[in-house]
């Protein structure tokens, strides 16, 4: 891909409340050419993200127009993924400067007859992320039959960094020489690997059925590594966490646990201890298919250096598993522990 | 409501095999003035479904045309929910009528170019009963503020009687003047109960979210009974249960199994013993609010008489809560259950 990105933070700009935009900033930084972020203009996204690229920050649509993008993109994703009255602004110079506008938002752009005549009239297109693709496959356990090893990251919580855990496990695991997939199921781990499936909008029927057309499709690779979203204890998001566990059926598990975060993402729920989670992940996959929590991702976000090396070794005493920062560490401790699961 | 409903059975008629057909005859006899069905045309519904209600069955289209029906329903469903193509003469004829079509196919049916042009012409309607809500809320727990005691029918496994255990609870509930409310989450349980939602087409984001608005909108009755959907163990439709369990965060749950039934629906997973069973549903929503299943209702569809009378016998020694068939023998005991919990 030679995308040339312009990013919409609009003052949200930060590794959680904007996790669209940092993690495409970390994974694709040669394709983004500004951050549009009124809160942080004029500094640069090494110095507010700490991520090694020192993309410029501008306060403007029109600053943002002159670094030359032909995309913009969304980079926030609002509870609900409603569309924010006032981005329409924004929305509109783009489209009027005919750049593809990528979004994924659970309020499809292309539907709004303001933006889908404009981009008409500019011949600029618009791209809905989270737009579920038109067939409505039943999961029948087909993941089973696959070459690839499976593996799954699962959390405690949602938004606590599965995506970068599969992402720096598929890494490390292609360093080695590993013919190693990383499978996207959401919007951000779409846009960084140009394919999979946003899950989160499709019909509870076939969700899990989407996620087995995915890893199936995959499964001559020799490591399979599918994205996990949500959480099991987390009320609103469990049901697509749940049909991640059946669809994809993995043969490993990466538990995933954000350090210092105690209860559930906005919701009145107190995260149980590593070793409950771990007992709920492989309980609820039991009855269809074997499958074991291999090793633990500790997510140092926001933690005193002191607080998360505590939380690692806690994790480790706890479980008797690797627990890592695989952003500061690799994922090579993990990935030894998934490479030693043989199927039965 | 006043319907004079011509059901599409079309070869399949069984309480199983056309789940919607079988549950509208028996709980809204007088709304069926005739059955289309090639197969048993020329009998009735008695004498096919054991209902008490003896209703026609026709062989074609014009046959059924002659009871003067308004409204077509169909009533069978079959995976993933597409429509056949022989079904199409059927649906012409009728449109032409001017009957309203009442689908709960996956596939909508008010998008068909064809089916939709002869509904304008004819100035009829076609209700996609799947069609989701506009609306996209995200759960956040606040069934557990609901004045009614709610309950949930959780299963064994899909399709093995949890909207017709929820019903004769709720019936039985009334008998006895208690303001009890039967919440619907399926097409099926739609047309019986005339509201509702249907779960498994909502997007898997908001399905927890509408389950928990349906429980706070009728939260102000003394008793709420959701129906359930799927089944933990269910790889395909295990999804949309999380979602109930989470969304209606229920006080107590009624475990439905099918004597006899030994595996999961098309699929390959053999169905855990009840009392593992009941583990599983209390353990997934124990993180969120506390619940126990107290009382099992047994489906004793099929089976020969003795195997249905010791499948109750040996799920009551089982678990030690009251096991029941309640089509032959009433919810009673399952209410007295369900009216002891007290929350806490």
């Amino acid at each position: 891909m030679n995308r040339k990105i312009l990013i919409l933070a609009d003052g949200q700009l930060g590794v959680f409340s904007a996790k669209t935009a940092t993690s495409v900033i970390r994974y694709r930084p040669k394709e983004v050419v500004a951050v549009l972020d009124r809160e942080y203009a004029g500094r640069n996204t090494h110095q507010i993200l700490g991520v090694p690229a020192a993309i410029p920050i501008v306060s403007t649509v029109e600053a943002g127009l002159a670094f030359g993008p032909d995309t913009l993109l969304i980079g926030i994703a609002p509870p609900g993924g409603q569309l924010p009255q006032e981005w329409r602004d924004t929305l509109r110079a783009c489209l009027t400067a005919g750049l593809t506008i990528l979004s994924g938002l659970h309020t499809f752009l292309d539907e709004d007859p303001e933006l889908a005549a404009l981009a008409r009239k500019h011949g600029a297109r618009i791209v809905d992320l989270r737009r579920p693709p038109e067939d409505q496959p039943i999961a029948a356990m087909l993941a089973r039959g696959t070459r690839a090893l499976r593996v799954l990251t699962v959390g405690t919580d949602c938004n606590v960094g599965k995506m970068v855990a599969a992402l720096e496990l598929t890494a490390t695991a292609k360093e080695r020489g590993i013919d190693a997939r990383f499978l996207a199921t959401g919007q951000t781990g779409m846009l960084i690997a140009g394919g999979g499936v946003t899950l989160d909008r499709i019909p509870g029927d076939f969700m899990a059925g989407h996620v087995e057309k995915l890893v199936v499709e995959q499964g001559d690779a020799e490591l399979a590594v599918v994205e996990g979203q949500g959480s099991l204890v987390h009320p609103a998001y469990s049901s697509v966490t749940v049909a991640l566990l059946h669809g994809a059926l993995p043969d490993a598990m990466i538990l995933v646990h954000h350090a210092g975060r105690e209860t559930v993402r906005f919701q009145d729920v107190k995260i149980p201890p590593l070793p409950e989670m771990i007992r709920r992940y492989e309980d609820a996959l039991a009855p269809l298919h074997p499958s074991k929590v291999v090793g633990i991702a500790i997510n140092p976000y926001g933690a005193h250096p002191e607080e998360a090396a505590d939380t690692i070794a806690w994790a480790e005493k706890d479980t008797g598993l690797p627990a890592v920062d695989v952003v500061a560490n690799g994922a090579g401790r993990l990935l030894d522990a998934v490479l030693r699961v043989r199927r039965g």
